[in-house]
């Protein structure tokens, strides 16, 4: 028998202009007299953090500050995160000021500040014991200070283990953060190349979850089975949608002109609803892709980004292959990629097929500036099959897939993708 | 300074056939051990809450039964709920089972059994003191048994104060369930009446909602001062737009084939955007008439309503104005009233124009047996005076509409109403 019910869940949104300098209020609203503001030391530059943390005060609110969240968290970074919250605590909200770092950092913090044992006890299986938390976890005010995270709207912490040299997570709707706070005003100064790379992960949130198996073909789930990401849905649908169309009204002047108040807002609005969809649906293949992608670097380094380490951000490593994955995952749902590309570029002229998506974000990325396929970040044909057997050990985002994703497809997809133009 | 900022808050979902056989599983995730089950008299002969306290049971969790949830609830019934449950408390969960009444009520139910006070300390204010609860409230679980309240969204509990011969409320974020589980399985045996003025409910949220005032429009308020219903805003757009489209497709088909899978669960999906859009953006004219047009009736009955009593049932009492009052907010937003019509009746071939949405609407409440005008429901030109008063004390929702509304304008809509085709 075949999925009959979907769910739905997203935090409480505060968005627009001014929006971060009401935390102090909301935060109260929300019972607390001692919280900790987590982030990392790059967002911390901004001085956006410390502000934030003055409004805090400036309510009544007593404010301890972990600024070394790190981008890209791994079970060390998170022992520290959390090692630190349980010292200083206990605390009766948390606050995240950052990307997806420093709110998944301040996830696992919550969690284990507020449940005992230790990160292994509730980090996925087979690498953790995927234990549930027994105890209600507290308020989590998110921040997101680029947009692309979504990491605002998810109940998932996602980690790096360093001695198994995987990516897994913590996934658990109690992990969901309590409140987004979405301030444009924090993104104004965000340098070109960053909005390019995170405005791709906005785009794929919205084309995956959109793509992704519809959750009625999914066999039909107990109580106990049914977990966050539960496949396209009509609520998904709708926030992906919506999501695309704000892309195409803004991405590109956004990146071109990024002191645009407007281009700005339909951004963070674009990713809020990215979040949003995706938070439920789940995403699949450019993602899964991705995790490799980032994490086999050599030494490409992104223009624009201050980090001199080698890096491929997360937003470009989503992207390279997501031309090449959505021509692969074409015949699955034909509709649904032809109205993708009509969302994405209502001018578009090309014809509709299994080229349409592909070409529509090809030219974005061009004109956007993002590197050209895999070749540009250091890849070749020789690191293939090192490719694909990383992507592989993502079994939970391939099953969102709309078609079976074995190696010979991934190995299609990461040689389709060493050149996009 | 105009507003620049908007709030979003949503009940988390479970949605879809077989939805209510799960609820146990969600309370134990919730934490409750001991629960109190809040229906009123006319849904517990469905057989429904038993069912559902079954499942609840079968989960190991304790379930105490309060069935007297009064339709339309008035400051005394809601106080003898409040008593139930704090004699045969404590309760670390609460469930409603039926339409907006028993939600209602459960929500008060709530609120005072974790709060000090009584009702009048919660009530808006001037009737009450508008006090917000100290405490936090425990988890309340709503499921929706006619397709239209929308209460399992919002953040309001709507009563009579009987000596006063009001209709007020209690308004904060926290009195938002928890969780709505919608199961369009409980609605297939609702009979054709009750589909047709449940439906008008959730169009006119749907439509209300989205010719509401732009968030924007009104001025700029501090941080305290937000209230729930802030206005048409981006994502309360969106649920609109799509609950439209959904009853565009499924209305007349609910009412005429009751026993349509398809149809029902297109109108509980309509239902439930609709909800989580208006429970944002807040509704407006015909939902302040609906209020004196249902409390003064004379000796109205409509068919198909088990209850014998003179009553305008609450979706019948939204509808009768709803064609007026939006000729009367055309020009406020022209091209929000012109996609609404083209949004539920695609296929209309009226010219664009003020009459446009009007004629849709009166077309679709000729087809689905609604009465024709306030007329048909007793009322003539003599009853307009006092009609123009009871919505005049409407204020939080007369604010709501896109354009100033006083007693001419409520005069001219009532008068406008008495017949429509």
């Amino acid at each position: 028998m075949s999925e009959q019910i979907f769910t739905y869940g997203a935090p409480g949104l505060k968005f627009g202009f001014g929006a971060s300098l009401e935390i102090g209020h909301d935060l109260a609203q929300l019972g607390a007299r001692r919280v900790l503001l987590i982030t990392d030391p790059g967002v911390a530059a901004t001085g956006h953090p410390a502000r934030i943390a003055e409004v805090v005060r400036a309510a009544g609110i007593e404010v301890e500050v972990f600024d070394r969240a790190r981008v890209e968290p791994t079970d060390g970074s998170l022992d520290e995160a959390v090692a630190f919250g349980r010292e200083t605590g206990p605390y009766d909200a948390y606050l995240a000021v950052g990307g997806g770092s420093a709110i998944d950092t301040a996830k696992a913090v919550n969690l284990l500040g507020t449940n005992d044992g230790e990160l292994l006890d509730y980090i996925n299986a087979p690498v953790g014991r995927a234990r549930a938390p027994r105890n209600p976890l507290k308020p989590l005010v998110a921040v997101p200070t680029t947009t692309g995270t979504g990491s605002e709207s998810t109940t998932i912490c996602v980690l790096d283990v360093v001695a198994l040299q995987v990516k897994t997570g913590i996934s658990h709707p109690r992990l969901r953060p309590t409140l987004a706070v979405v301030d444009p005003e924090l993104t104004l100064t965000q340098p070109a190349m960053v909005t390019a790379a995170s405005g791709m992960d906005i785009l794929c949130h919205a084309v995956e979850s959109y793509t992704a198996r519809w959750f009625g073909d999914f066999p039909a789930k107990q109580a106990a089975e049914r977990v966050p990401y539960c496949g396209a849905n009509p609520i998904a649908d709708m926030w992906a949608e919506r999501s695309m169309s704000l892309l195409a009204a803004s991405f590109r002047e956004a990146v071109r002109d990024g002191g645009s108040r407007d281009a700005r807002h339909q951004m963070a609005l674009a990713a809020t609803f990215a979040g949003m969809g995706f938070g439920n649906a789940g995403v699949h293949i450019p993602h899964a892709c991705a995790y490799p992608i980032a994490g086999r670097v050599r030494d490409y380094r992104p223009p624009q980004y201050p980090d001199a380490e080698p890096m491929v951000p997360h937003g470009i490593a989503v992207s390279l292959t997501a031309p090449e994955a959505f021509r692969y995952t074409f015949d699955a749902a034909p509709e649904r990629h032809l109205r993708a590309a009509r969302l994405l570029a209502p001018e578009a002229d090309a014809a509709d097929g299994p080229d349409l998506l592909p070409t529509v974000l090809a030219a974005l990325m061009r004109d956007i500036g993002l590197p050209n396929g895999l070749g540009a970040v250091g890849y070749g044909e020789r690191d293939v099959d090192d490719l694909v057997t990383g992507a592989l050990h993502q079994q939970r985002l391939l099953a969102t897939a709309p078609r079976e994703v074995d190696a010979e497809a991934l190995s299609g997809v990461f040689r389709g993708s060493m050149e996009h133009w």
